[in-house]
């Protein structure tokens, strides 16, 4: 498939420590029902929300290798998630963060502190839409709905289950 | 004066188009009293506070060169503004706003949109004080007093006068 | 397949600019045989050599999505080339050199010029293998078979056709 | 004085392991007498002829702080040299070399392994003048006066002695 056509979902939330049972499991389940043909998700390939989502797609009965991108904060592959199919090494430590944005049509995200808050940030800075998940405490929640600043309107848009993030993918 | 008893102060807010001439005028005012023999300030290089600060700076009775450090986004050293004395060409784009925070001792943030949203963000994840002045609307202001999550406590001191900047910093 | 066992091959060389039309051929040619289940490639997902080898890769027989991997100098992944399947959007410009080295377990390396000579020497850093062309004009055959300082020895290794790379690869 | 005025001279050779005591001793006998008011220098802030060029400077009799700019591949300051006055926390890694070439105006080169020669080849790129010193073994040694690819030429000015540094600085 070509990559014009293929739809580049990021994916970001908190790491492991931050990550709670519940947003776990909603990443596993978001992971298996993203899984489609023309879908690929970029993340930070650790652990946590980006794991979770990885493994879903990993899961799902229609999975396909080159689904699971992670763009890693080290200049090894070593600590991608298990469910990492393609590990970026860059070797740029927490300035990775604006690669993911970068390379994204879209971005998904939930729950989230401090490495979150700076992916949010820096896709108001490249207009790119968020699909922010309300249900999970974290910056995701807090800025749905809000404008960052006056450079852009309405990129942040509130989303509470994954039928509802389904649906606004599917009307793209 | 070696590195390590000089202190390094990250200046963060608004580029030209999110930055009042309230908050300009006040730059060029913190400029001119922070600037002492034991301080130089690291910043983004470019327009609006971090302009007006390096620009007040450079307009203090003792100020000397190597005072005013500008960390671009660009490839090519030409578009700092004309009160940078030591202009970084990163090539980096908006991933350098790490760089600002990494090689800052403390950080002073006023008013600010995405842009500073993200440093702020960086900030909280190496664990620096950001003295956040709140008389400006932005990000500053918003995060003064707040914890991002749950890694730190306390890192974003509100302040309100130039007064409690310099008290704050003669008091480390 | 899991990323561990898959083998992330480095392809350098020119730009559309100092890529010969043998080259180019060549380029073509090396992809359509590298193809395998077990192999993806990254490289600049530019032009000249990167696309030769990456549009060979997608007009294999067993060509698969996830073949191609474009770590690109922008930040935006409009300039990929056509046959890039993943683009990551790094915003780095030619310090993005350093991702895909940093990415690949081994490297082949044809021809090349000054762009090529970067990554070259930062394999040399990281202890990476490269297989060095030697049928081409240009940094490749230049440094085959030699040291580039004492930290390394016996990296950059000669080879002359596909059939030696491929050789090399089956006995990894 | 105003950084379009000021000559930032970037200096790259071996790290501390690579470095000779004639190499370390010629660096800081340039340091020394590259030492003027209107002359800063932008090196990796680590040992060897890093440091000796650094060391050289602050010796002088005409040092001024905001003289030495070490770039430092870490994400904190801890390791720069004892004679950087401002320390550059990238957090890339070896990518950062290619900020050492952007900032620098025109560049000195001696010894050098494989670090010394991506910069070599970055600053080919970026069209910067390099003045490669001959009387040591190393890549500055070995290209100089050489072309590294056809889209320059003659930028790599071999040069013997710092009198022939110092009379192609003051002829700029």
């Amino acid at each position: 498939m070509h990559h014009a056509v293929l739809k580049k979902i990021g994916v970001i939330g908190p790491n492991k420590s931050g990550c709670s049972k519940e947003l776990y499991d909603f990443g596993i389940e978001l992971g298996k029902r993203l899984s489609s043909p023309g879908r690929i998700i970029v993340c930070g390939g650790l652990g946590g929300f980006m794991e979770a989502v990885c493994k879903g797609m990993k899961q799902s009965a229609n999975t396909f290798f080159g689904q699971t991108i992670g763009i890693l904060p080290d200049a090894v592959t070593d600590y991608a998630n298990a469910y990492v199919d393609i590990p970026i090494a860059t070797g740029m430590g927490i300035a990775r963060n604006s690669i993911i944005i970068n390379s994204s049509d879209i971005i998904i995200a939930a729950g989230g502190g401090a490495g979150t808050l700076s992916e949010l940030a820096f896709a108001w800075q490249q207009k790119k839409t968020v699909l922010c998940v309300t249900q999970f405490e974290g910056w995701a929640n807090e800025l749905a709905g809000k404008n960052i600043d006056d450079r852009g309107n309405g990129l942040f848009v509130p989303v509470n289950t994954i039928d509802e993030i389904l649906k606004y993918l599917d009307n793209l």
